[in-house]
């Protein structure tokens, strides 16, 4: 791949709201931008929607990406509130990213972590370690919601990528 | 009460979500519309999202209430992944109320169905019956997601009002 790519991902919260930004051109992968949304909690539920809602749209009209990948939601929260409210900010992230134009491609966390460590059960520190190493920084990105964010971009990079196989039939 | 009140109901679904918009002057309520938004199930749910959003947009600026009154989600949905997808809907339909600038009045579906017919565990039927009865209809608002949504506006018209027994400490 000659091209290059970016790719925004989104590691979906009410609070905290991670994102990554990264860039791949060639074998090459470079970290963009990375941080948090951060939305309180002693604001009404519609308030901190739109805060996310927005602060979506703005990362999506600065680094304008090619792709957008989120973490797929997970049904078995301890609380089924927890779930109902999560629903509730991914629905305005995923309405930023169509608004954008842009296809959304989901992830379990167990395919993010299997594709970043190898292991679909890895810790938090595991994940963060992988992130560093595979985008080459000099420490772990912090907090923990920017390397998920990460880690989910470069899942959806991973998996848009040619299989090695299909090309080598090709190759001499 | 002698001025003029605009109150829209709302009954969030990702498939069809019911509208209704009542008008309230002193003691006359009448029925100013009801409908539904229905989005295609064959769409990624990015784009049902969108087109729900774009839909109570539209709704917002065509009949500009005063009152933005929706069901509250309850937890205990037969699979938590209908109360995820639920969760993105009303999310956008919350964004939506945010953006035009209106608060939002959440009510249990019990208390609805109380305050339209005094029992909580009212039937499809009874609230039906109630909501035609209580706008002077000529038959029953079909489908039932339109006397859902004229129900929950009815709701917040109810509880809205100012208690009569604190208005009667003032009269002769």
């Amino acid at each position: 791949m000659s091209t290059q790519q970016t790719i925004l991902g989104i590691d979906p919260a009410l609070g905290t709201t991670g994102y990554g930004v990264i860039r791949v051109r060639g074998s090459t992968i470079e970290l963009v931008d990375g941080g948090v949304i951060r939305c309180s909690r002693r604001q009404p539920l519609e308030q901190r929607l739109e805060e996310l809602h927005q602060g979506i749209s703005e990362i999506l009209s600065e680094f304008r990406p090619d792709a957008f990948a989120v973490e797929q939601l997970y049904s078995h929260y301890d609380r089924p509130t927890t779930a109902i409210l999560m629903g509730h900010a991914r629905g305005v992230i995923l309405l930023a990213a169509q608004q954008a134009g842009l296809p959304v491609a989901s992830y379990a966390a167990t395919q993010i972590k299997k594709t970043l460590t190898g292991n679909g059960r890895a810790s938090k520190e595991q994940m963060q370690f992988a992130v560093q190493h595979q985008l080459g920084l000099p420490q772990t990105p912090e907090p923990a919601d920017v390397a998920d964010a990460l880690a989910i971009a470069l899942t959806h990079h991973n998996a848009s990528r040619t299989p090695p196989g299909v090309l080598e039939q090709f190759l001499p």
